[in-house]
């Protein structure tokens, strides 16, 4: 760890050379990946980036700031990975899988050098009280929500089978992309990707696309596997 | 969040008095819960049970051998409530159900202010290189083994009815114990616990006990409920 403190988390030049308020940011939710939220000071931040303390405090205020502005951070880039491609899809089965596979292909491609950031300040703030906390619970519900929304859509078309409520399937396919993400970086061993799809095809139906392979938008007219 | 750390995160005089090795310990695996291990500095700890920060530099040397210590009394701890109550059940599906259960009550009553303190150090911990990670990821590695061993056995004894393999359902298990605790932590809504006990249920089979009440240790001769 201290190894890799020193040469910074992101290792690439393009972080060190970081100026825009979006390419601090990303370096910042590239930290709290792996170091947490309350590992990203303003101090650690300069290092990575090669920008002073002073121009930092300039752009963020304070360590809370920061953090709140990290968290927007790693839920942009959530969305703009999961959920945005597929907003176009049609609501129900096709979208369910597609955001389960996109979500699963997301955490094993580390597009954050530890995992999901969301995942990550999530876990770290689900028990201390305040703004931080606040809006991931908030992105928490409206992650959890966009999956039962398409549950439901999918059972009340007959596309899924499903004997349960679309409250709970949503809570276990949270379940195991969170496990799956972070039992992946604390054993990287990548079999826990294949178990999630296993089990959330055991929940919602096979994904038809293919392991880690997706159709185009176009692919939206395909009959479902069901 | 910041009265809670003036007055304390166990905010008992009892934590205030700790002297022994092990209060001192609980303590921090307390704060561990809440703030993480990387919240848990010598003078945070200092601060907590009244102690000096030499004479906790003297009972732990560093802030490293304070993080291995504490990670070593969560383990302690979900041990003692959920692991070994439990040892002397007959192998199969009346222990695995049984741990499952006691895992998801040791959860719920909060044993530590943030739940389990084993979760929260090991998502923390997940993609930091060290000592911390290898006996964290460690630990996994047995608590889920346990599962499975369970599961292999309910399995060859014909108890439960399971299409996959055991490590596969050892997988989903753990996945829904653990999101259980931190979505419960994030949202203080405790209906995760009910999903996360249905989800178990219908993956292994319904616990014998009842929600929330546990056999005494003389059940073990109960029949089966499969």
């Amino acid at each position: 760890m201290q190894a890799r403190q020193e040469t910074g988390v992101t290792g690439s030049r393009h972080a060190r050379g970081a100026r825009t308020r979006s390419e601090i940011l990303r370096v910042a939710a590239s930290v709290a990946s792996v170091d947490g939220l309350e590992g990203l000071s303003i101090g650690r931040l300069a290092n990575e980036t090669g920008l002073s303390k002073s121009g930092l405090f300039a752009h963020f205020g304070s360590k809370h700031e920061l953090q709140l502005a990290t968290v927007e951070e790693a839920l942009r880039v959530f969305s703009a990975e999961v959920v945005a491609p597929t907003r176009a899809l049609p609501e129900g089965a096709i979208r369910l899988r597609e955001r389960c596979e996109r979500w699963l292909d997301y955490c094993e491609r580390e597009v954050f050098p530890g995992g999901c950031a969301f995942a990550a300040t999530s876990v770290e703030f689900d028990s201390r009280p305040g703004a931080v906390r606040d809006r991931l619970a908030q992105a928490t519900r409206e992650w959890v929500g966009l999956l039962e929304s398409d549950i439901a859509t999918a059972m009340n078309a007959g596309q899924v089978c499903i004997a349960e409520s679309p409250e709970q399937i949503a809570f276990e396919l949270n379940a195991l992309g969170m496990t799956a993400n972070w039992q992946y970086q604390l054993s990287r061993d990548s079999s826990v990707f294949e178990k999630a799809r296993r089990a959330m095809a055991r929940a919602i139906g096979p994904y038809a696309g293919g392991t880690r392979s997706f159709r185009p938008s176009g692919g939206a007219d395909h009959g479902d596997a069901e």
